[in-house]
């Protein structure tokens, strides 16, 4: 009795982008699974028990979590970044979906958390500044034609771009792909960032553009920002320059 | 001496949902800026000084922020949700960029918050679940002819699209238009859900699908959700059904 299943989403790495709703949440928790790197920046009651979990099994992950909350424990699922994106919300919807009725009597509830994409461009200054889309460059769940199709219509569109999952050592060519389309479609000084593990050991930002931009720079732990027109690099008096997306189109 | 300025997402509404990193940036700050009700929802010290100006005047007030920072004064400027989504960040940027030159070795730095879109999302269930788009509806700073361009491309791309002012008393036949467009490339079935207000007073959910959607429903404090061939209704034993869209995308 009185079970119920929150996937929390803990921001990008950093305490401080944790939100008060996830803390408290996770402070209730009986039970926390997760891929292993999250479960351990997770804050919850020493007594919580923690599955980990490897990063391939989501669905899997998704029932035991639900077939515990059904048993009456207080389960969090945890994600990096926001659960909604391209993390573990969709995957316990599915388990949820494809499981018995009863799962359609659980409390089940997503907390929202800060993404990695609005994570990257606020370091960077305001990338996202007009419309912009969020692709995850991973085969695994999709047609590499699909992934490709959606980049090309998206620069089409105008676009700013945020690619997920741009290179792994299973799919090392994928991004130099997906570079190779975008040099059919936009300048060469289109503005292009890497932004890796931001909030996190390891942060590295690099500004570059499109002519010029090194797949050999990124890894899965990077977004990758492609700019619009309408982006601008702003240099400082010292330091890293500003990267900013102005508001105002003019035309496609 | 020791001026910086901020630009801060506030979160959809709820206190549970500033993060720490804002809340602690606030309370430092001596001048905060912004649109009435974002500003009202700010907790600083008590002696900041508040400057509160109309919502459509944002290059100025970013203008009066970056000339009081360069004064020496800790100064914020608030956005709800996430300052670099449809917020304040873009015009802080510009406003640096076409001022004194000693604006650029300023203090100036993005903190992240939960974007109305991934509130609205978390709120309603999964339904960003794969790749996705946000787009402005407002043609206010674009032309009408690139925002109806975006919006077809963007559902031949299969992006999930979450459409950001969709309506106001000034232009209310915008979001009739666009789902003209949409109902010319995507079947009626369609799921399309419309967030009102999620986190604050008025909070409302609609969950309807692309040959029903009303745009009567909406109004300016609305975010529309339109799903892909892989957004899943799913009816739970009590209460409003959950969406989300499933990471499997099988073909185009």
């Amino acid at each position: 009795m009185g079970g119920w299943l929150a996937v929390v989403g803990l921001g990008p790495g950093a305490m401080a982008q944790v939100t008060p709703e996830a803390s408290a949440v996770l402070a209730e928790a009986t039970d926390l699974l997760g891929y292993g790197p999250y479960v351990d920046r997770a804050v919850t009651a020493p007594d919580a028990v923690r599955h980990v979990s490897d990063n391939r099994e989501e669905l899997e992950r998704a029932r035991h979590a639900l077939a515990l909350a059904e048993a009456g424990r207080r389960v969090v699922v945890v994600s990096g970044g926001d659960a909604g994106v391209f993390g573990m919300a969709s995957a316990v919807f599915e388990a949820l979906e494809g499981g018995p009725v009863a799962w359609r009597g659980l409390d089940v509830r997503v907390v929202p958390g800060v993404s990695a994409v609005l994570a990257a461009a606020a370091r960077i200054g305001a990338p996202l500044g007009g419309d912009f889309c969020a692709i995850s460059l991973s085969d695994n769940l999709k047609p590499w034609d699909v992934v490709l199709r959606r980049v090309r219509l998206s620069a089409e569109a105008g676009l700013v771009m945020a690619l997920y999952n741009p290179r792994s050592r299973a799919r090392p060519w994928h991004l130099g792909a997906a570079f190779g389309v975008l040099r059919e479609i936009l300048p060469g000084e289109t503005v292009v960032c890497f932004a890796r593990a931001i909030g996190r050991a390891g942060e590295r930002v690099v500004v570059t553009d499109l002519q010029r931009a090194d797949p050999e720079l990124v890894d899965m732990s990077t977004l990758v920002l492609i700019g619009t027109a309408e982006t601008r690099v702003v240099a400082r008096v010292e330091g890293e320059p500003w990267v900013y997306t102005r508001r105002r189109v003019d035309s496609v």
